[in-house]
């Protein structure tokens, strides 16, 4: 049964409170996303932001209403007015609404096997801050890599706030299992990292940090591209991660451990793979693995590979075509199974995989439509990433901005 | 944006008139969820359920408005009185409400590819009436296998409303790809059927049919018992299907084609299976596969394979044994890829696994703590299916009937 709700004499006036104030709280959210969804969405040429009264129509709450709650969002900076425009019609121009700059900015910091960085972003989505440094994280002192980064991070939000921009937040994103109830980290294999707190070692002191995995703050990136509501996200980097976006928000069953697809089985008379396992997804599409494959130095950059796969001919760019081809045979037999399981028939390429594409995809391309049953009727659609480079960056700023959009009572 | 509401004069009185009617259903099924959530929960022995008083602490309603209400719910049959009990403080005995039985009851009708069958439930859970009959369905005539189990669905329907119950629909269960959305069946490839309405050769006339995937409606079965919220369901036929429940409802993204393990890749070097790929899991532990595997007949009774690993020694007995583990081994693979895929940690064994449990389990538990990343901080627990035989009858007949205690102010 359900748990009984205690009631006390003058209950129902408490609750009668409580339901205005929810009530006006719910009402602002409406209004906050009323002008967020009208700034995200797609516009044709010409068309405005929306009005206090076009959030009145959005919303089919009362003008008088419409304006005072605009007025709160106005004061909490979350959002600005433009230059009014002559009206369509007879009437006072509209001052158009839209998402503030520079006003309130959220924070996405990452640590990943051959980088670390810090990114923040303004609520209309632009990139006021960003620092990446290189380094080689395998198997290190996480104590150590993590001062690094705060210590970026502290640099960067010292700056911001000196150009009066408010933190209100900051996602770290980690190549690794994260509790996605707790935000605890489990392990990292590819780090070396496990069972920690990462935030105490940042020392951003007030400023919340919440951990989550990398490739699904990635995914989120997405979101702000014209992407399908429901997709895979599949990271590739030295280890291969992935994400489940349904209905433009990210699956979390359980503890959220899902998207694990690199350790895909691809051909269990294949070679070991540092989870134990045989064969797995990423000895053979893991970025160390095809730089390998190609007979580049596992530590190389991408741009060598790539540079190889554009050259015109040689032995060289024979071998690097072969293991770009290897790994996208893997990397199509792998999706097929992340599609055939969670029937999502659209499939990101993020990471290395986005520079590898053209390469990639013909192999993907001809694996899913081998193996997925329902590709027939719903043929699986290959995009690459839109996001750009360190997407999870970008996903972890963009995920405590929706928050802050999502309930701007707590903020404002 | 948002679709803009229209608003008219008197909008609002109409508006404040419709949220009074939303209002009462909403209390009318909270009531009613509040009776069926203590009927389905484990209880201490000596508990009764719960009374109109008890009714009214879980929901916080009033007693007057739980009253009125639940007298709609007698009145519409879908609720009982049960004889009064003694109160345990001073007052009234209490009168325990429970789901009613033999009065509204649900449908469950499934053709496999060999058997088709009816069954019948009452609100309480019960099996009310049940016809299964057995055939060979491979390449079947949909038209003539859909006549004859809306013959055997007729009779059965007429039965149960001769003894003065009411049907409130039916579910279709298909081994094959049904829109989620729209119950179009689009392929079901071990019945050699694709692109039909199933619904109006089964000939029921008014009787509302919903069409669905096998696999979920037999995982949906399993709720009844004491599952986990989220489970991985794995339903063994000559085809293998699969279910995803996440927090006791269906995982159903896009048309809701998830869960299809049968075809996950399991050696890309492996025997070609019937949907043109190779090395599927359906190759090594689909029924007529093991069967096959096992020395006998692809179209044995499953008996007989049970009988021979029961058996003392000989050498039919070590080939039988070497089949089961053999698929054993790929299952633990496959339901490896989709346990790092989905990230849900439960796995329930259904249709021929249930019976094949003993000999499959150790391989399928070697499999997953093998392969499955998160397996040492969340170790998958395998269990077998406890629904019985053809769950989807059950699953479906369940289904048919939370629809109607979902929305009872529909039905009454």
């Amino acid at each position: 049964m359900t748990e009984p709700t205690t009631r006390s004499p003058g209950a129902a006036d408490d609750a009668s409170a409580s339901r205005q104030h929810t009530l006006r709280e719910r009402n602002l959210r409406l209004v906050a996303r009323a002008i967020y969804d009208a700034a995200a969405a797609p516009r044709s040429p010409g068309a405005v932001p929306p009005s206090r009264a076009d959030v009145a129509t959005a919303t089919g709450l009362t003008r008088a209403t419409v304006s005072t709650l605009v007025d709160r969002l106005l004061v909490a900076r979350l959002v600005t007015e433009l230059a009014p425009v002559p009206a369509q019609r007879a009437g006072r121009p509209a001052v158009p609404l839209v998402p503030a700059r520079r006003t309130v900015v959220g924070v996405g910091l990452e640590v990943n096997v051959d980088y670390l960085g810090v990114r923040v972003l303004d609520l209309a989505g632009d990139v006021v801050a960003e620092r990446v440094g290189t380094g080689s994280f395998h198997d290190s002192d996480p104590a150590a890599v993590l001062a690094r980064l705060g210590a970026l991070a502290s640099d960067v939000v010292a700056g911001v706030q000196a150009d009066g921009m408010q933190v209100a937040g900051a996602r770290l994103a980690l190549p690794g299992l994260v509790d996605a109830r707790t935000g605890e980290l489990e392990v990292a294999p590819n780090l070396g990292w496990s069972s920690l707190d990462p935030v105490p070692p940042l020392g951003l002191g007030e400023l919340p940090v919440v951990v989550a995995n990398e490739a699904k703050l990635a995914a989120l990136a997405e979101l702000a591209g014209d992407v399908p509501p429901s997709f895979l996200y599949v990271s590739g980097d030295v280890g291969i991660g992935g994400g489940i976006v349904v209905d433009g928000a990210l699956f979390l069953a359980e503890r959220g451990w899902n998207g694990e697809i690199g350790h895909v089985v691809v051909d269990p008379a294949g070679p070991r793979c540092t989870c134990g396992a045989y064969g797995c997804l990423e000895q053979y599409a893991g970025k160390e693995a095809i730089l390998r494959a190609a007979g580049l130095e596992a530590d190389a950059p991408l741009d060598s590979l790539v540079a190889l796969l554009r050259d015109d001919d040689g032995a060289a760019v024979e071998q690097a075509r072969a293991a770009v081809v290897r790994a996208g045979q893997a990397l199509g037999s792998a999706l097929a199974d992340f599609v055939n399981l969670t029937g999502v028939s659209t499939v990101v390429l993020g990471g290395v995989y986005t520079e590898l594409e053209d390469w990639l995809r013909p192999e993907v391309e001809a694996g899913l439509a081998d193996r997925v049953l329902a590709a027939p009727f719903a043929p699986v659609v290959v995009r690459a990433a839109v996001a750009g480079e360190h997407a999870a960056l970008t996903g972890g700023a963009r995920e405590v901005l929706r928050e802050v959009v999502a309930d701007p009572a707590a903020w404002g």
